[in-house]
């Protein structure tokens, strides 16, 4: 990591540190910039086998970069030094399917049955997609990304069963073969569009009315391109009402050690 | 299917029929050209969490396509009319970890608790790098691919645990370039190559003798170059010598209804 550091001089440990202590509990777009940013989900080993079939089956809006040991809250992979109860700056906690709290540190939560999920997130291509000249129009106008529920069902894995969550963002027909080609080289962070344009066929009937996120201004000569979204696993796990699931809290992302350089195709 | 037969007309559905009644049961290189075809490891459900955990786990030599539904030997999604019990030329049966049967059909074997994994084959690549005018000296030569046991351990999952496998093609300084960005772009079929150069820092002593496969000449002015090999899931399972596991017989893979595109990033 050290080694990293000199190329990506980005204050990821005292990032780290800072989200450790509490003292931030914000989100954390734009922080340690270069290093990848994950979803989280954790749940009762019970559960872990049938989810972690329902990611595999369902990799665009699921891509799974890390499955902890039962019980560890060590992503080994990601981030060696990181501890995943205290590491993101602010969890969701639902027990029985029930939204019950919002922490800053779920070690009073934890149990030797727990596994963790990493899961990409849009972040890394947000960037790569800035970084190629482009621009998000949910930034422009100071939103969070609109996000839909669709009417297309994930394949199904045990109890885990539901529609794809997509997110949005409008570009023009001239734009949209850069926005496909630079998302898509990055399969681990969701990748290319699942679809571009005519909503109605997604089945998302009202751009105005976003399940999840902001609604935003589309311009005259955009086009909704959609991308399969992190939330969807956890809307899904939210439904089979598990005795315990953690999550990260929307924009609360936990940050690895990795670079999204390391996950360009 | 049908729709996709029009432009890929390489006789999926007849090969199929012949490989299910037994009347083919030889290497499925080649046969029903631009399908996507797979490795196969059938594992009691006892042990599908943690296999899958250490698939996940090491992507590179275990590109996780499908896990089917315990009991079902159906890949819903990579060829949803398929069965896996009859649909593979030739098995092998392994039972306590010893090799006890190599039959063209395993539905005598068949068992309410096992679950079927579908892992990425390079001969997606090795289309690609000869579709983009390189070589394959395996085939030049008329040998198979040469594997070689790396002195690299692969991320250990419960108790699947040891080195990775590696399948080597050398290539000249010059072609270097060209075959590893044709291979990377197939990361579900082992992508990129893991290593070029240097067997040693690989853990590889001696390329005269591979550890599977066969011993090929390479030039003197090539380069080894080392794809991680889906040969590493079997030898990793037969360790752990369940009760049963099956796999297909090498060079006699699952011929699925995908075809190489659909995976090309």
């Amino acid at each position: 990591m050290k080694q990293r550091l000199r190329y990506h001089d980005s204050g990821l440990e005292e990032v780290r540190a800072r989200i450790r202590s509490g003292e931030h509990d914000g989100p954390t777009g734009g922080l340690a910039r270069g290093y990848v940013q994950t979803n989280l989900v954790i749940l009762p080993e019970d559960y872990a086998f049938d989810f972690l079939k329902f990611c595999v089956r369902n990799p665009k809006p699921c891509p799974i970069l890390e499955v902890t040991d039962v019980g560890s809250p060590v992503p080994l992979s990601m981030a060696p030094e990181a501890d995943l109860r205290t590491d993101v700056p602010k969890y969701r906690v639902y027990e029985n399917g029930k939204f019950t709290d919002e922490p800053t540190d779920v070690r009073s939560y934890w149990r030797e049955d727990l596994v963790s999920f990493l899961l990409g997130c849009s972040f890394t291509f947000e960037r790569a997609l800035l970084d190629a000249g482009l621009y998000l129009a949910h930034l422009d106008q100071e939103r969070n990304v609109p996000m839909y529920v669709t009417g297309r069902e994930c394949a199904p894995s045990g109890p885990f069963a539901g529609p794809m969550v997509v997110s949005m963002r409008p570009y023009r027909a001239d734009e949209i073969p850069l926005a496909v080609a630079i998302s898509g080289r990055y399969p681990m962070m969701h990748g290319a569009p699942v679809h571009v344009g005519d909503p109605e066929t997604l089945g998302v009937r009202d751009l105005g009315k976003p399940e999840f996120g902001d609604p935003i201004e589309i311009g005259e000569d955009q086009i909704p391109v959609f991308w399969g979204c992190g939330v969807t696993p956890q809307a899904v796990a939210m439904k089979v009402a598990p005795s315990l699931m953690i999550t990260h809290s929307p924009g609360h992302m936990f940050i690895t050690d990795r670079v999204d350089g390391e996950f360009e195709v």
